[in-house]
């Protein structure tokens, strides 16, 4: 699902294979590296994108999937872990044909061309809790 | 205003409180830790922020707030010194509830839901000057 | 075209002179400094911006040009090196006089402001070649 070259300190570079899930190339390899905490960021290019939205007042998550070739001008993630598993939180803007960017919490993208990230592994434990205010797993420290 | 957890080599994992302003929290956190330099990158949810843009022609800042949910699809900046005071310098995108993207230099915001940033502390002192030609704080190197 | 501190463990801040090119700038620096692999992150203010998107039906490239002042909301990029050259990969999110963000793959853009770069050396040798499925110079690992 991908290819990478290790720099010091912690530090990945990784190439997703063409065609595959963000998603699971990056859980994928948090697992194979034992990755307890981290950075993501990078850029690529996708064929379909989903992003998730909370409606503030209904509390309703919102998905949507747009299905077209657009640019990831920016990738931000970070790596944790929730009940001993990996857990990822990325964002990401996307351009589309007319240039025009969309974005949002994501849920998925599929790579179509390439995807060239950077990870940094912070080397500490830290996990998720469901905060009982806002319903999300925040950090717990 | 933030929890956070301290990784190796200057590094901070932050998470900010519900409801607070990015640039408060952001900058008693810088105080609190003595950073002189050093980057900002993250992600967040917000229901207000405030954009500043510099008309280059009329040279006057336009300013413009928009109170609506929003994911910070990115959180960029850094941070330095002016006259001894914590100096942020902050853009970002964020998606609306139709997913597209509004951003520019922030001003500032309010978080409404999570915001997870990653701080790194650069170790060295930088400062501020005020450029003749552009009006503009820059980097005093 | 840049002044610039050092901070330790092969990181660098940058602020690039007004008016330049961007790509140009971060050429010059990479090459000065003899960096084989990093990453690019940072945010600055532009009056013209092109960008690429590859149509992935008629695999064509099509370039548009932006000349009008816009904030850099994201800069997001890496360093390799191909034929022995500086690479430059870089993505950007730019926000115009409404607020509203475009971007896309970089193809260069002229700064007309301030421009704040920080670079991360990773201490590696990075290749590209060209990949025959996509076309695109990936990663060489």
């Amino acid at each position: 699902m991908y290819k990478y070259k290790q720099a010091g300190n912690g530090r990945y570079i990784l190439s997703l294979d063409n065609h595959v899930s963000l998603i699971e190339a990056l859980t994928e390899f948090c697992g194979e590296h034992g990755i307890l905490s981290g950075s993501i960021g990078g850029l690529g290019a996708v064929n379909t994108a989903t992003f998730r939205y909370l409606d503030p007042v209904t509390m309703v998550y919102v998905d949507k999937t747009f299905d077209e070739q657009m640019e990831l001008t920016s990738i931000v993630g970070n790596i944790s872990r929730k009940d001993g598993k990996v857990y990822l939180h990325v964002h990401v803007t996307a351009s589309r044909s007319d240039y025009t960017c969309i974005g949002g919490h994501l849920l998925d993208c599929r790579i179509n061309g390439a995807c060239e990230l950077f990870i940094e592994d912070w080397g500490v434990e830290v996990g998720r809790v469901q905060n009982p205010e806002t319903g999300l797993n925040h950090y717990e420290f």
